[in-house]
Parts: structure tokens; C-alpha cells; sequence
């Protein structure tokens, strides 16, 4: 039997935009993994009456339903009231629910008090299976009545994300037959619309696999999803399909079900036992930033320079001052010699170079907004990509420019050509 | 007369999970900022079943419909084809968003051929307001029709913001009265909980202006937001609650309508005309970044070292090898060589280091994750801030270290006890 979820938010802040719904986001990539269908999302604001419409909608069109926010001392736990009252359960005050909070308090937060409305927050649905928090205070709740499975999470991401995955997702585990599987590739290099128009037959006439492309910040996603009985037959009807994709588009696959450009750089120096470094003008930091932000990195990353005065390109990258007066600071050359002081510097086997202009203005020799070189500096040699991005947005320049560098290090890394 | 606003998101990528619906949260915003209601938000799969059921609920509760997504070659035009339906309104070939999507092709994606799934962008509802599509190739739509107005932008958030902002931001004010007014104080270095207990009777019997308090990444914020008849009188119901507030937290308020700490900082160091640096080990890079993703950090910000490796502290910071025999590279006085060398290296007034233990593991010395020193190197002498999170995450140990940095800054920049 094939299940339907339905995800009810609760939360003014939502309403108000103070936050988005990632809440949502991650529990819907949770349930898809499970092959439970989800076909609605609806958000609603600190109001029982909202709430409580919301409810009684979700129930006639889905046998799950779990919500997220409102189980905090600071909305009265609106959601337990409502949720309970809607399928006529009482909410009994639940002693092992009362001493891991004082727990909670006692240990974490010696300098935060704690206060009487902590205790509300043990009160519970009678009957109901209690999800125990051990990320913050407010506990989890599932219960099955009238055909409809109720899970109640607590709305702060890392909270929901936790109890989504440890408390939630073995609730649901017994509940679903079947399973969904998706492999993703990934693909630096092309834009959406031309590979949509590459692959608009597959895309329509496939069902089991489906064909779905993403893109985001400057890179392209097909993702392939298999439904089948388990794991081994999804992947039987996914494998040949992923294999036919990566022939088509050859070196524009970066990946298959890889993170990012940058995990894919530091699997392969870490493959090949090779040190990397960064020289970054531009992009002032954020190439180096997304190598650390991946665990394990210093096995491979020694460090970068930011380099976003000249003089600092020439004091610590030695980049001559010659080639910055004639070339200026965003130049194939000065990008070259940047990679190569890094190198220098760093005392690392590759090192990648980012210099260009940002914006909001263009730079005083008159270079456009969205001009970004890209050195690579390897023992065989120097290359340099020149890149001109028609976007005004700084984030997505620098954040474009920076996959530009992760994609010649994987290039460099895979023996592809240097382009 | 006071409005409502529903906003439907279309797009099966939000109900797996693919992306979060941010265009919720930015249109949320900015309908706020108008004074316009918003209850409820729905997202639904690119099916026109059930985007026809949330139309028909949404238009009995709104009198104001906002739709993103679903207007694009790959869906069909979903969204455009629905919303005509509901509200009887054929669709009809408009010739000069046909020629606008062809010069769209022309100019910004020679690469990319026009395909014929372009022109079905240009049929729109008879009598439509169109919205010009200056950021991509769907225009939007918008029209009045049984009491509602309708409004359609395109999903990508890129798209949909600049749409939002630029197109239907002028058709609502049309329709508004009044202003919703907010301000926001953000504080660093004190916790949600903690701030909660003691606004508590505030916010809950204060109802024009209101005060909602807001936890994110180690920050809180207090939201005082206030609904009158114009800005100037919305303005004195706020400011005698935010002269009230800043007393009351003093120190720990940064700023007010800030967007960010290093905006703060930023703000500061050019106000007093001086030079910043950073010195990183475990935050890899991110303290750069954060200073340059503001436009103009050029102005004050110099560059930094990225010393992941022991040796790059040495060697491009001078931190003396016996004193990272001696404490190891996560101790006081590494950090405190680290911003003085920082200092001297970068030639800048005052520079900014971070070492610490990110995780997942603990460091070969033993060190917890979650412990991170701050230094700061200034003309008159060095500060170090030891932090110990406790947390798991490597991005939040990484972000929360960052903002530390900046507030040491911050505090150093307007006089207050380094501390």
C-alpha cells in the first residue's frame, strides 16, 4: 500500500518571512526516500483556527501527516493542543517527558534558567509514542488515529532535522512497502535550458525512471528516480539510464550523487595524495571556504592567501608589480602569477587563482562587472579560463567564479583537457 | 481595507525536497512591509488537479493570490493554464512578450537555441496586466477578476525576486492602506531562551507595536513592528520601544536595520577610516568571505591568510614554531600569533584570527569540537575570546567562530570592554 504525507508548518515567522521552510524541505527529501508520496505543503501562522483548518483538510487526503513548529513554551504549544483536540485525544502529563527537560537544562544550559512554561512541554497526547529530544526541549510526538498517522515535530531546523531523521523516520520505516531511489548527476558547464531541450523526449516519455533536471547557482542536476520493490531493482532500472546520460554529456559530468564540485576536487587529491591552495582576489575567501567546509579537508588544503589589495598580492604571492602596473589586478597574467605564488607560498603540489571584478561596479581600468579570471597552477604548468558572467548579482558571481576554479582542479585532477 | 494574501508555490522539486520555497519567504517579506495579511502558504507538484483544489480554497480566504513557479516551457505553462481556468479567462497570444523572449535569446544566450516551447510563454489571460520578464524569458501575469487579484511570477528565485520587487511590488501598493513599519535590534552573545524570559510580559501584552523575538545562528533579533496610517506615525509608536530596548541590552545589541555583524564591522572601520585583516585556521576562509560578500569591503579590508596547515602559519604568519610545539595550533597563544602576524603580514590596523577544532574530531592534542580561540590584534595590544560550543555541526562551529571574530571587532571598533 502506497502512503501520502501531508506537511503542515506552523509558524507566524514563517508567514511574517523571517524564515524559509526548510523545515519542509528536508523532511520532503526524508519521505521521498521512503516512497512516501507528498503532495501538498501548507504553512500557517500561531492561530488555532488556521491550524485547526489545515488539519481537518490534510486528514481527507492524506493517512500521514506530520507538522512542524509550534511545540515551544513561546506559542503555549498551539500544535499539541490543536493536533490533540482535532482527534479527540487528552493531553496526560508525561513524567520521563518532565525529567529530560530538567536534564536538558541542567546540563546544557546552566546559565539559562528554567522556567514553568518548560514544564507544558510534557504534557502529551494520551497513548501516543513519544519522540524523545535530545537535541533541545520540546519532545516529539506520533500517534495513529482514524486511519491517520500524526507526527509532531519541534520547528528549529537542527531540532526537526535530528528528530526527523533518528525518531521520525524509523516510525515510518515500518509503515511503507517499496522504495524510492534516486541517483543525481551533476554537471558544471551547461546551462538548463539547452540540456532540457537535449533530453525534452526522455524527460516526457519516461515513467519508472523518471527524468528530472535541476539547475542551481550556475550548475545543472539530472536526477533519476526509480520506484520498485527494493533497493537492488531500483538500481537495475536506474543504471543503465545513469550510464547513457554520463556518455552523452561526457566531461561535463562532474559526479554522480557527489555533494558539490568541491567534494569532488577533494576525493581526488585525496585519491591521489595531492596538496591544494588557493591565491583568491575576487572571490576573498570563498574558494577556500568551501574546500574547509567539508570535513576532512586538511588532509589535502594547506591554506590560501586573500590577496584583495595589491600590495598583498605582491608581499605574499610575489606577484611582480610590473605585471599588475601594466596588466592591472584582473588580468590573465597577474591570475597566472597568482596561482603560481601560491603555489610558492603554500608549498602546495596545485594551487587555484580567482581575480576579477565583482561588482557592484566595475574596476578602475574599466573591466565589466562579472569578469572573473581563473589560474590553475600545477608542476606541468599554468592555465588560465576567462569567464564573463552576464549577472550584476556579487553572491552568484563569486559564488560561480569559485566553481570555475573547483572545475579546472577537477579537470587538472581527471587528465581532462585544460579549458 | 486591509488585505489578504495567499501565496501557492508550483513545483514538484519543492514537494521532493530539491529546494526550499525561499520565494515564500522573500515575497512573505515584502508583503509585510506593505501591510497585507498572509495566512497561508501552499505548495503543490506541477499537477493540475490539485493546483486547481489550492486555487479554489485559497480564493475563499484571500482576496490577494500570488503564485510562483509553473510558468516555464518544462511544465507546460501549468500555472498560466490553471488560473485562466479558474477564473474563466482565456488565453490569447501577446505579441510583444513573444518578441521580448526572442531578444532574451538573442542577447544574453546566443550559446543557447530558442526553442519552440519559448513562444507558449507569450499566450497569456485575455486582459491581462503583463509583468515584463527583464530576468528571464516567462513573463509574469497579472489581473482582477470575482474580487481576487491574481498575480503570477516565475519559480527560479533569481527570477521571482526581481519580479516580485520590480513588478509587483507597484501593482499592490496600488492597492494598499496604511504601512506595516518594522525595526529590528540584533544582538550577539545572548541566548533565545534567555532573551524570551525576559521580554515575555512585553510581547505578550503589547499589540501595536509588537515585539517577536528570533534566534538564528547564534544571533537573536527582536522584530518591533508597528501598523498605522503612515511611516512617520508607525515610526513613534517604534522608537520609544527601541530607545528602551537598547538600554535595557546595552553591549549586546550591534546594531539596528543592520543585515549582518560584518555589515556592522564594515560600516565601522570605514566610518574611522582603517584596515582590516584575518588570519584563519578553522574557519577556513570565512571570515574573508563574510567581509567581502558586502559591496565595498575593498575599502577596509586588505586580506587574510588561510593557515590550515601548520607550516602556512609559520611561514606566512611568523608564528614562532615553539609555540606551536609547546600549546599546539589551538591555544591562546597560537591565536594571539596569529592576529599580530596577521597584522604585520597584511600590513593592516587590525586584523582578526580563529584556530579551533571544527570537527568532526577532535584535534591530536585532544581538544573538543566546538573550541575555538578569537584573537584580535590591534595597535594598542591583543585580545583572545576562548569559545566553546556546544555543538556538533562544523558549519555552525564554523559561522558562530566567525561571528565571534567580528564581534571582538565590533567591540574594539566602538570602545566596549574586550571581552
Amino acid at each position: 500500500m502506497s502512503h501520502t504525507a501531508e506537511l503542515i508548518a506552523v509558524g507566524t515567522e514563517l508567514l511574517l518571512g523571517n524564515i524559509a521552510n526548510t523545515d519542509a524541505q528536508f523532511i520532503s527529501q526524508g519521505l521521498s526516500a521512503l516512497g512516501i508520496n507528498v503532495y501538498y505543503h501548507t504553512v500557517v501562522g500561531d492561530n488555532p483556527d488556521r491550524l485547526r483548518a489545515a488539519v481537518e483538510l490534510a486528514r481527507t487526503r492524506a493517512d500521514i501527516l506530520i507538522t512542524t513548529g509550534g511545540l515551544g513554551p513561546t506559542c503555549d504549544d498551539l500544535t499539541k493542543n490543536v493536533l490533540a483536540e482535532c482527534f479527540g485525544k487528552r493531553l496526560v502529563f508525561h513524567a520521563p517527558s518532565a525529567r529530560r527537560i530538567e536534564d536538558y537544562f541542567r546540563k546544557l544550559h546552566s546559565s539559562r534558567p528554567m522556567t514553568e512554561n518548560n514544564y507544558q512541554q510534557a504534557m502529551l497526547p494520551e497513548g501516543c509514542t513519544v519522540l524523545d529530544n535530545d537535541w533541545g526541549t520540546a519532545p516529539g510526538v506520533a500517534f495513529e488515529a482514524d486511519g491517520v498517522h500524526v507526527i509532531m515535530l519541534p520547528g528549529p531546523p537542527r531540532e526537526c532535522r535530528a528528530m526527523f531523521t533518528h525518531r521520525a523516520v524509523p516510525y515510518l520505516r515500518k509503515l511503507s512497502d517499496g522504495v524510492i531511489v534516486s541517483r543525481t548527476l551533476k554537471l558544471f558547464g551547461i546551462g538548463e535550458s539547452s540540456m532540457e531541450a537535449q533530453l525534452r523526449d526522455e524527460m516526457n516519455s519516461m515513467t519508472n525512471p523518471t527524468l528530472a533536471p535541476y539547475a542551481k547557482e550556475g550548475e545543472c542536476e539530472l536526477r533519476i528516480t526509480a520506484h520498485a520493490a527494493d533497493e537492488a531493482a531500483a538500481r537495475a532500472l536506474i543504471d543503465p539510464v545513469a550510464a547513457e546520460l554520463r556518455a552523452r554529456f561526457g566531461p561535463l559530468v562532474y559526479g554522480v550523487d557527489v555533494p558539490s564540485l568541491e567534494a569532488a576536487v577533494l576525493a581526488l587529491l585525496r585519491e591521489k595524495g595531492l596538496t591544494f591552495g588557493t591565491a583568491e582576489s575576487c572571490t576573498g575567501g570563498l574558494i577556500a571556504k568551501r574546500i574547509t567546509d567539508l570535513p576532512g579537508a586538511s588532509a589535502a588544503f594547506r591554506g590560501g592567501v586573500v590577496s584583495y589589495a595589491a600590495q598583498v598580492k605582491h608581499d605574499l604571492l610575489g606577484v611582480d608589480q610590473a605585471l599588475l602596473d601594466r596588466y592591472g589586478a584582473v588580468s590573465e597574467p597577474v591570475a597566472a602569477a597568482m596561482a603560481e605564488g601560491a603555489r610558492r607560498a603554500l608549498g602546495c603540489d596545485i594551487a587555484v587563482a580567482s581575480t576579477g571584478v565583482a561588482g557592484p561596479d566595475p574596476d578602475e581600468r574599466g573591466n565589466p562587472v562579472g569578469l572573473v579570471y581563473l589560474a590553475l597552477a600545477a608542476p606541468e604548468g599554468t592555465w588560465v579560463r576567462r569567464t564573463e558572467q552576464n549577472l550584476k548579482e556579487r553572491p552568484r558571481i563569486r559564488h560561480i567564479a569559485a566553481s570555475h576554479a573547483f572545475d579546472l582542479a577537477r579537470r587538472y585532477l581527471t587528465g581532462l583537457e585544460m579549458k
